[in-house]
């Protein structure tokens, strides 16, 4: 049985000047031309022959496989974003393509509901012989993600029968009963997306099979040692011969630090989350919180990227965020919003969405142009042109957006992500409804019964004034939670006007306002946005003296284009006061920071490489744009982090 | 003709407290040690089998070749540092072992004068087919300085006649002539090895055939690709297919940067140097000069190491100097003062004995333990034990020395520039004595027909005295110049015992003394060794808000077990008062500076990773130890720049 309840088309209607935009940015720029590039109709790029994989595999066309083991993730991420997008906005024409490639999937699927392009085109008989390196499992996460987006957006059942029809395939192949597989995927992601199809679908084998991969993960005799040698394969896994590539090399529930591949742990997290609450499972609770803190307590970029090892696009370790060989995927960034906002679901804490902000207002849309064009696979935060281009330890840094890219999993992974940026926004459980992000919007939402109608309206992120119109249908009692932002030092909240004490009503930085609410009534938040100068701990080596600047939820940064070359050399003095000004011509609008600082004279070194004497100041004025938006205007370099002065 | 004068046999002797014992260290450990590591006696290390394979060569094992393909050299450069050593003492038992070693390599070599174990032992019919990836000439190289080495040591001959018939038959090979090889060594190392067997034996065609591989590389079309064409090889060359690798772009003459390999590139500077001054080639000298600019003003690191790049072990770009990526080569510092050395033979100037210096006390010797045993190949300037291990990118730098390596370039090549330490301190120029480097020692000259005994005591390069007796067997006119160290603010020259007004006859440095020597005359120098603390020209962005600290020519460091650890958490007040003072038992004997400093306390940051507020600061004491003695006690952190607190 579906639920039908789960059908939710419009339901948050999002009005935001900031992410309105960027929505009908995917639906009108990104949707399109990420659909021609899969269809191999972009010029001067990588091929992506993912749809042509997919005719190949129904028997439509007669071709080879091309493109990476998992390009059919690349077309599941688009159906998903293209499902969120008709939320907003019914779209026939689109709709019409989508029908039609999930009925091409439907040819491809086997008898048996088998599902990969990879296997069935190029090595039928090979199936799950390799589930650590070969993403089977990855794909049938993707896909049903997609499915359950598609079910949930247009009601239509086709997509996620195909998907239930292959999961229900996978349930039969994988297992601890005799006669199945004992394993997991090498890289996690179906875990999550069985919830989602258990959500849906309220069929308990999928959280099972969830839990199981979960639960099997990383216990000896280790599956991926098993199965390697049924391969007959004896060259030592490539990294470091370390199963902590993707997170198997302990049980999940006794894994303290994240490691290895930063996308696959995040996923992997999330999963976690899932079944934590779902499933009362205290033991995967703590396993999630201590690996939450390791991550956003030592191993995060101040911009909310994760991963600053190129080598496994990998957590290296505890306090190592080097600004200019950092990896900071995309897709990492991505995926921690994901975990935040299961987080939310484990316990409602504003350092959960606090994090879940951090990356959506900086290293996840950083990896997309203002146009929806260009994008970026590695978010750094710092950039010289010449050392990305010269030093080959950086020459997974790209100073400037690509097209697309022959592993294209970032670029439809953001659209699917803005697309459904409305999901992030509320928690409900029970009479609480909780409000983690600020965005203009408008929704409609049963609590307790009762349809309660929000309106928000925010300038969000350029300032913290927020206001909420609560209008049940009739007077109503329930428990509304509003998240103050960590970044405020001062919150005035006001109801119909009139300012109240919050500060009792607090937990966990969220203000509990619990009334019967009636039709138009209003709440309004004030958050004191000010520029804030944010230091490193102490332990990240790379950032002593140095300091960011971050004003709401907005990371700046320096770009060559107003600041001038060498940026290093700009010293910001402690004392120096910095300036906010909104300029709406600037990067589609942006406010900007301004403010006097120094800079270290080149010339007053007389061509000399070491000496005694400091070198002469100048005086100068610089300019800090949000780091999201770098890029967009001239090339150049870029600092995150900038010398202080103190 | 062999000219008997430059027969050398202790010649200098030094009887430096510095220099002496790492002296003995060479011929009492490390010589005997590297000959048990290419005996293959060394237990727990790669083999070297580089004996082995001229047995195996010269017919007297049967086996197969092993090792790298320039395996030969660690013998050449193993026999180098004996022949220095014999100038010191004699030793008649190494003597026969290193004669033993020679008729060996006599058995090895072919008919027709060619010797590498390589070829001769695996690719007979190869030879010169590949001379830009397979060292042939490089080999060949080693083997004539040691040869030239070993005869100027002992008088023998054996050994220069088997290298002069192995020249002689290369110049047969190579060459403009119609019918031979218009090609150029991929390792430059022979050109400079040819103008040694030149200057020995005065036969020209060796300097015309090291002025022909110099002259050729680089010129359209390329050897390299004629070459590679003849091999049928399609792939592109590794180092993003760019001859740059090996300086060979460009013409040598229109270089202007340096490039590439960094060993490479200054044995090939050297050799230019070196036919420079012997051909008076003014565009030559020119292009050194361009050189030695870009590498010592733009692309050096202040403990004169080179390399900042471990792709292709290469110069990168100017002002990239990432002081934890560094590669900076042993090799490449020592390559460094050969070439800064024949610089000096171009013009006088103390900027290049300055860097010959900086080399000496810093970037070469900080390459081999106190012990003699162990060895850096990559001399970084800061470590963090868990990067290295952790990050891929730090895979190169080891955080402890290492016993022996499977390319073992290093070590031998270490023993052979201290066992010739003697060789760096005099140029000689008509009746003008140039003395470069201050050390005790006591050597006899001849100057203009007549002998003339020197000697010198310092306690350099702990303080800044130096005494130096100048005896002529009768009252002697000639020209003693004397280098002021350019570290120095302030020198006192005095000839017995009488401070002389030295600034008029200053040139580029150096002291001119023009003066009618008598027996016992003394000159003392006294140079102020103030502890200086050096900033990096700003365009060298890792650099920024961080200070070295020098004294004299030695750079300082600090290590974890003085320090504590999280060495950059430590901030040293620009107004903080340095100390130097001298610690019998530390190290050897090392000054060591100490001095107020205060470390952000950890603590204060209750778990968190970023705050608006800064970290408390607690004041400690920092203890500095010369850079190149670090690692010799309790392994863990290092850094060399230490953020300042402004």
């Amino acid at each position: 049985m579906l639920k039908t309840d789960h059908i939710r088309k419009e339901n948050i209607e999002i009005t935001d000047s900031f992410w309105k935009k960027r929505i009908e940015l995917i639906r009108n720029q990104v949707i399109p031309y990420q659909w021609e590039a899969l269809n191999d109709r972009l010029p001067e790029t990588d091929p992506s022959h993912a749809i042509e994989n997919i005719r190949i595999a129904a028997g439509d066309k007669e071709g080879e496989y091309y493109g990476m083991v998992f390009q059919d993730s690349d077309v599941a991420k688009w159906l998903e974003a293209v499902a969120y997008s008709l939320e907003h906005q019914t779209d026939s024409e689109l709709e019409q393509t989508a029908d039609e490639l999930i009925d091409l999937l439907g040819s491809a699927q086997g008898e048996d509901g088998y599902l990969n392009t990879y296997y069935t085109i190029k090595e039928q008989e090979k199936r799950w012989t390799n589930v650590r390196d070969n993403h089977e499992l990855y794909c049938a996460g993707h896909l049903i993600e997609a499915a359950v987006a598609y079910y949930r957006a247009t009601g239509k059942r086709r997509f996620l029968s195909i998907m239930k029809r292959y999961a229900d395939y996978i349930d039969r192949v994988f297992g601890s009963d005799e006669g199945k597989i004992k394993g997991y995927p090498g890289h996690q992601e179906i875990e999550l997306a069985l919830v989602k199809l258990y959500d849906v679908t309220e069929e308990e084998k999928y959280l099972n099979l969830s839990k199981f991969f979960i639960d099997e993960r990383g216990k000896q005799p280790h599956f991926f040692e098993v199965e390697k040698k049924k391969r007959e394969e004896d060259k030592p896994f490539w990294f470091n011969n370390d199963h902590a590539y993707s997170q198997a090399q302990l049980p999940v529930r006794d894994q303290q630090e994240a490691v290895g591949h930063s996308v696959r742990a995040v996923y992997m997290y999330t999963a976690m989350a899932d079944l934590a609450v779902r499933t009362n499972d205290d033991s995967l609770k703590k396993a999630c919180e201590t690996l939450w803190e390791n991550v956003t307590k030592k191993q995060m970029y101040i911009t909310a990227g994760i991963g600053s090892m190129e080598f496994g696009e990998a957590f290296s370790f505890n306090y190592d965020l080097p600004n200019d060989l950092s990896y900071t995927e995309t897709c990492a960034s991505i995926g921690l919003i994901f975990w935040a906002k299961r987080m939310l679901d484990l316990e409602v804490h504003h350092e959960y969405a606090d994090t879940m902000e951090r990356a959506l207002y900086n290293g996840t849309i950083s990896g997309m142009d203002l146009d929806g064009k260009k994008f970026f696979y590695v978010n750094p935060l710092e950039v010289l042109p010449e050392a990305t281009e010269k030093r080959h330890d950086q020459k997974h840094v790209k100073p400037i957006r690509q097209k697309w890219f022959g592993c294209a999993c970032c670029p439809p992974n953001l659209a699917r992500l803005i697309a459904s940026i409305g999901h992030y926004i509320y928690s409900k459980r029970e009479e609480e409804l909780f409000v983690h992000l600020y965005m203009g919007h408008e929704t409609t939402m049963d609590i307790t019964g009762q349809q309660v109608e929000f309106r928000q309206e925010t300038n969000y992120p350029w300032d913290g004034n927020v206001s909420i119109e609560v209008s049940p249908q009739t007077d109503h009692f329930f428990t509304l939670a509003l998240r103050i932002p960590g970044w405020t030092n001062k919150a005035i909240v006001k109801i119909n006007g009139e300012v109240i004490d919050h500060e009792p009503i607090i937990k966990n930085g969220y203000v509990y306002i619990k009334r019967t609410w009636k039709a138009n009534d209003k709440v309004e938040l004030s958050f004191e946005m000010t520029i804030e100068r944010v230091y490193a701990n102490p332990n990240v080596r790379h950032n002593i003296g140095k300091v960011a600047i971050q004003r709401g939820p907005v990371v700046y940064c320096l770009e060559q284009v107003d600041n001038g070359e060498t940026l290093n050399a700009i010293l910001l003095p402690e004392s120096s006061t910095l300036q906010a000004d909104y300029d709406t011509d600037l990067l589609d609008g942006v406010v900007v920071v301004t403010g006097e600082a120094e800079r270290i004279v080149d010339s007053s070194w007389e061509n000399s490489l070491y000496q005694s004497a400091k070198g002469e100041m100048t005086s100068m004025k610089i300019k800090a744009v949000p780091y999201y938006a770098w890029c967009n205007r001239k090339p150049g370099e870029m600092i995150v982090w900038i010398n202080e002065k103190s």
